[in-house]
């Protein structure tokens, strides 16, 4: 496929609505209306065959009705769209909590049966539909990852507009319809999408057309926008950058033929823009100004009017369940009886209980229904990452000189990633706050620009509207944008700030959460991992201060799903590579990778790397002085991640001089989850490995990367954990010096080394020196730094003298 | 002080700028600048009063320049409204890197020496100055706790607008001057923050004017805004709700005329707009189009305009430091020095190196100064809560029949802060995206309406522009308005869905910190917590699924700082409110409250309740069987948290009814941070109070709230931690019922039961009958669920006999 696959031919203009079809078009509303309230009501009887009876009703009534009409009458259009045109649709549902409405479309349009066989097209398969939703057993609320069609989780809101943005990029014959609550309108990441216009290009992208679903009412409270004036509102959007169209009213016909319209102009600003672009010859210079449609209906619509003589529908009280008193209340039962028959079942549906074939015929066929779309189930889409050999890209470390080398260690990333562009022109994007120079991953820019749709102005640097390399001063569109893009098949890399990656937390638990329920379904195919460099990290944050100095992201993933959450701590460039190549390779996982970008020494040769990192944590003998005594070890020295390891090196290193006759074993962790037990986690080693490592009764010091207690939940179950110390970020920072924060933190080596005769088995001729020494020597640096203020320490103590 | 205590008669108006002192507010901003640059670039020479040389310079240049002059002369401006009408204002400072540049404006004022007498008005002073400035042992490089006048560290960009509004609620004469970088405007709370006028009323609140600092350049990109016509951007911020002032250009003089006047017509509109709102009788009704001013200036205005023959100024090359190599080459040392004394500081500072009368004249006095309002040092304006008796809303408790009543736990604290409301009508405020009423404290609304500064509908409930109780679906606004609301000296609760609780999760991490940094300084005074409260909890989002269910916010606050971080579990009502009331006492923690709003079997009496929050963790032995065995327990089972307790307490009662010679002892722990060494946190149990509830030797079976592993890590160093057994959210969810949620994460009571007897110490009579008891409803449930699908199961197994 490329860029511009899209024939220019595709039909642009949908025809307008007549009479007849509309009077069709509205009956398959009903239809899923219909069937939508029967969800969240019924257990039996879903076609009202028989009266409605109080044992017809679920025990317990769940579900949210208030945003369903409007996701109905969406879809419908949408389906008629898809139909006339050809147009492939991805239909993003942000009030995800309206479930019931995507499940009856899909059920409608026959992809639920196929996928869910038990759900079959005639009254059995209606009554298992009903029966399931929101049931024990059953399935959940919210559009899920079991619903067809769907790549966005409609609980947690917020990012609609961002995974509609990061479906669209790439991916150019596609359409991304992004329904957008106007609650969700007024969460942060929601607000910060908009502006995911700047950067679609017509030529080689889809486009997003989102739909502003304005039903004025949350679950209590009146939204903001729906206070502000249709003018303001309509600035605010154009303002954005957006042709605004809007459709108001309670009319239901009227409001059908206004949607149409809308749609039908909506959809040809897009064709017209994508086909402009996409001519031989024509360059794009700024976002077009396009199309959103405002849908103005009231919540709840064509629900109960009032209940009890309060107004329900066009009020919060529509949020949920309008009618809450239908197994006790008769009135109510009656009243929901009247309600469902409002939709007429029984003209709509057939004997068999199979929708009549001439509304039927409304849905698209084949996979150009929504639901049976293959870009919401985009390991259909997923193609293997053409990737070089990543040796190719290593460092060269001579063994007899490790850790002298200083090389930042994610520029040889950089140099791997700018090939990965090169290579794989429309499916791969970096994406980053704005940090990408920064943290030393520029060499892509080589071969791609920054992308900005708008005006570029010569003192830009690399910019451009077909610069594929994502740049944006918001985490939450960086990881937002790398899902939807992943989701629908592609692949990518979220680089950050470590401590910034804290900003989009949320997201990476969401995006956790789907990809564990997304691989229970057989019919889900694996998507391409959600890779996360975190970089900039606490430890040579030093400049920038205790804000930007914290690694609680890990402590994050460590508790989500083991089949899902992976984390890794390579310690120099050749590891970082091979982890890395790992990453881009897998499948379904949350990668993340823990890597300074500031000069590091390089340890590992890139064979030594790649056998590391596969074992995941490893003995590093030209580090300890095990094999020189022939005995096991009296103490156990473990580096995890680059700047602790480091300082371990160091440690080992006074050990060695002032206490010669101990034995020291040293061990690097690259993959944190390889401490869990093996019954806990598919990369937990099992006890006869982890013993292998760290023994069954040695003390074992540890230098770790993050807080050190994240290092201790993970021991939990291991034989004897006490006797493991770990040393770690503890919360102390500021502006100060790389080796000051070691210091601050107590994970220097000199506090290592201390720690390490203080737990060492027997005691050994030295200790006490070594001990002196340690102590005078984290006294001497006090002084420095806070007495001898005048003195203006420079970086020092900053290195290790290497190792053959 | 009541709501509306600012005198309509302060100054309104504030007088043209004349051409003397236009001249005068040039030359003040010039010193500003001039000891901006000095800041990032001197370690000595401060006045350049002699020629630059090599060892003047900095070894490690750390600093932004760019946005530094435009934060000057806003500050500048702002100086001269104090000054001319007496306004208090508080600055806020979006681009919070141009750190150097609040430094350098504190110091011409005077508030920097005072609070830091050794940074003397005077050479040796400003030698300091200059060599503190992201200096080991110095001061951070970023507007931080250390600024005077700041409650905004400006380290994670996006959070400037929301911390201002939140500071001007309930402060009516207070005046909050918000800069905002474009570059920070890109991200999602910063976009979602605008909306803030709709929840600010002119009556009894103060004023957010915010100043859209455009000056085109992030890091290494230019940014979305930018690029977009003044049309376009025009139209944005009207669509915001706001009156746009735009001040442009790269003409001094011009410039700053222009701002002069922009600042003029904005305090005319927002004194208009008080004044008209407080006259007796009046109402508001809607919000008024608040002032805003857009600075479109150069980047690094006034900088090297080229280095090496590549423009600087005015580009992404001026965010830093503009000439990088000045030690190494003479040419750059060159252009430093012409660049610093192109601001003339012979003639701004007098011979003992102090500001020249004429300029200082232009700061103003005292505590008008903008470093020196108690606004930004909320803990000087901080008055205790009102806070009546907690017992008066405690549950009557039989203790003879305990766990016998179900209540929603929280539906007592919403009547404590009903009348917290009621009592304290300007210094209180509950935040809480659109769920206040869902987590049961709607009792608030019968003394406070939720605030909305819009038309109010007749379908609206408890809404008006007058109500105080913030409802917004937006986590960062929620907790953002919560930080700037305490900042400034008032108290509050966010309460929010546990899971949801994750998007804010950063802006928990940053003010832990702010909170830890300012512990530090003597000058801060201590200033109210904050409160959140986690409630729909993970056991009881069965209704809405995998995607509200999340426990992670525990994770993220266990490993801050020992000094801030509070985890408070509370198991029904009455422990709840002996909690609440502790934290709405308490200064300068961040407090974590876990608490479900479900119907809950309730435990202990109001006394109970106080004595077992103060003591953080008891046996409570009407639960276990020790005192009648009379002998030390078997086993000993811990519950933490609502739902793990409840298993436990059924767990303890199979034990009883099979095992009868089981001495079983059963723990509850509200505190968390109790299981934490004593010297790892104030909070932390000594070992010998451990040991009197844990034992030292006993197998441990704990029912946690959350993730099992936060416990694990948290017990490391206590005597023999591998015998603690946790249970806990294994992050194993669906739409269910309760007890499947229970069963699903291996949390129930028969799986507590069957673990108790797999590791008390001895074998009993009864326990294979008890494994096969607990294993067989284990599968029936399974069975229940999965199989029996048909059956529709209804919420069950969910209760507690209760005890005596």
């Amino acid at each position: 496929m490329t860029a511009t696959a899209q024939s220019t031919d595709n039909t642009t203009t949908v025809p307008e609505l007549d009479h007849e079809a509309l009077t069709r078009l509205v009956d398959y509303w009903k239809a899923a209306n219909y069937l939508t309230a029967a969800q969240i009501y019924l257990l039996a009887n879903p076609l009202l065959r028989q009266p409605l009876r109080r044992e017809d009703i679920k025990p317990r009534l769940l579900g949210h009705w208030g945003t369903s009409p409007a996701l109905n009458l969406i879809y419908a259009h949408l389906n008629r769209l898809v139909r006339l045109t050809g147009q492939d649709v991805l239909y993003v549902t942000g009030p995800g909590h309206g479930g019931p409405a995507l499940v009856a479309n899909t059920y409608l349009e026959g992809t639920y049966s196929e996928i869910y066989p038990a759900v079959s097209r005639d009254v059995a398969g209606l009554t298992r539909l009903v029966r399931q939703f929101s049931t024990p057993g059953g399935i959940p609320s919210h559009v899920s990852v079991p619903t067809p069609g769907s790549i966005h989780e409609g609980g947690e809101l917020g990012y609609a507009l961002v995974h509609a943005f990061g479906a669209a990029f790439d991916n150019p014959d596609l359409l991304v319809a992004a329904v957008v609550g106007d609650g969700e309108a007024e969460t942060g990441p929601l607000e910060g999408s908009w502006k995911g216009i700047s950067f679609l290009n017509p030529r080689r992208d889809g486009a997003v057309l989102p739909i502003l679903n304005l039903n004025q009412y949350k679950i209590a409270n009146p939204t903001v926008l729906a206070r502000h004036s249709r003018e303001q509102v309509t600035n605010l959007f154009t303002g954005h950058g957006y042709d605004v169209h809007w459709v108001e009213g309670s009319d239901v016909e009227q409001v059908h033929r206004d949607f149409a319209a809308a749609l039908r102009t909506a959809y040809g600003q897009i064709r017209e823009f994508q086909v402009a672009a996409r001519r031989p010859g024509a360059t794009v210079t700024d976002a077009p100004h396009w199309p959103m449609i405002i849908l103005r209906t009231p919540k709840g619509w064509t629900g109960p009017r009032e209940v009890d003589g309060v107004q329900v529908e066009g009020t919060f009280r529509a949020h949920q369940v309008p009618l809450a008193g239908v197994r006790d209340n008769p009135a109510h039962l009656a009243q929901l009886e009247a309600w469902l028959r409002s939709y007429e079942p029984e003209r709509l549906f057939d004997a068999g209980g199979r929708l009549i074939a001439d509304l039927a015929a409304l849905a698209p066929d084949g996979d150009r229904r929504m639901g049976a779309a293959s870009y919401a189930n985009g390991g259909r889409r997923t193609e293997p990452l053409r990737l070089r050999e990543w040796r190719s890209y290593a460092l060269q470390i001579d063994p007899a000189r490790r850790g002298t080398l200083l090389h930042e260690t994610t520029r040889p990333l950089g140099e791997l990633l700018r090939d990965v562009y090169q290579d794989n022109p429309t499916t791969f994007r970096v994406f980053s706050p704005d940090e990408l120079s920064s943290n030393r991953l520029g060499a892509v820019l080589d071969v791609s620009d920054r992308c900005l749709v708008a005006p570029i102005e010569p003192t830009d640097d690399r910019v451009s509207p077909d610069g594929r390399v994502m740049e944006v001063l918001s985490e939450h569109l960086c990881e937002g944008w790398l899902e939807g893009y992943t989701l629908t098949g592609r692949h990518g890399l979220f680089a950050t700030y470590e401590a910034f990656a804290m900003v989009s937390a949320s997201m990476v638990v969401q995006h956790t959460k789907w990809l564990q329920e997304a691989s229970k379904l057989d019919w889900r195919v694996p998507v391409p991992s959600l890779n996360v460099l975190l970089t900039s990290t606490c430890w040579r944050n030093d400049h920038n201060g205790f804000s930007h100095q914290g690694p609680g992201l890990i402590d994050t993933v460590v508790p989500l799903s083991p089949g899902v959450a992976r984390i890794w701590l390579p310690v120099d460039s050749n590891t970082l590579l091979s982890v890395a190549d790992h990453c881009l390779r897998s499948r379904n996982h949350v990668n993340l990778m823990v890597a300074d970008k500031q000069p590091h020494l390089q340890y590992l040769t890139a064979d030594e790397a790649a056998e590391h990192c596969a074992r995941g944590a490893s003995v590093w003998e030209w580090a300890g002085t095990e094999a020189r005594h022939g005995r096991d070890p009296d103490i156990v020295l473990v580096g995890i991640g680059d700047v602790p390891t480091m300082e371990i090196l160091a440690a080992a290193d006074l050990l060695h001089q002032f206490v010669p006759s101990l034995s020291v074993r040293v061990v690097n962790v690259v993959d944190l989850m390889a401490l869990l037990r093996s019954d806990l986690h598919p990369h937990g080693f099992s006890n006869p490995m982890f013993r292998a490592l760290f023994t069954n009764e040695t003390d074992v010091v540890v230098g770790f990367h993050g807080y050190s207690r994240a290092v201790h939940q993970l021991l939990h179950g291991r034989p004897n954990p006490s006797r493991f110390h770990v040393r770690g970020f503890m919360e102390e920072g500021t502006t100060t010096t790389p080796f000051d924060m070691v210091v601050r933190n107590g994970v220097s080596r000199f506090h290592l080394a201390r720690l390490a005769v203080e737990f060492a088995r027997t005691t050994h001729p030295g200790t006490d020196r070594l001990v002196d020494h340690c102590e005078l020597s984290i006294e001497r640096h006090h002084a420095y730094v806070t007495e001898h203020f005048e003195d203006l320490p420079e970086i020092r103590d900053w290195t290790w003298p290497g190792r053959g």
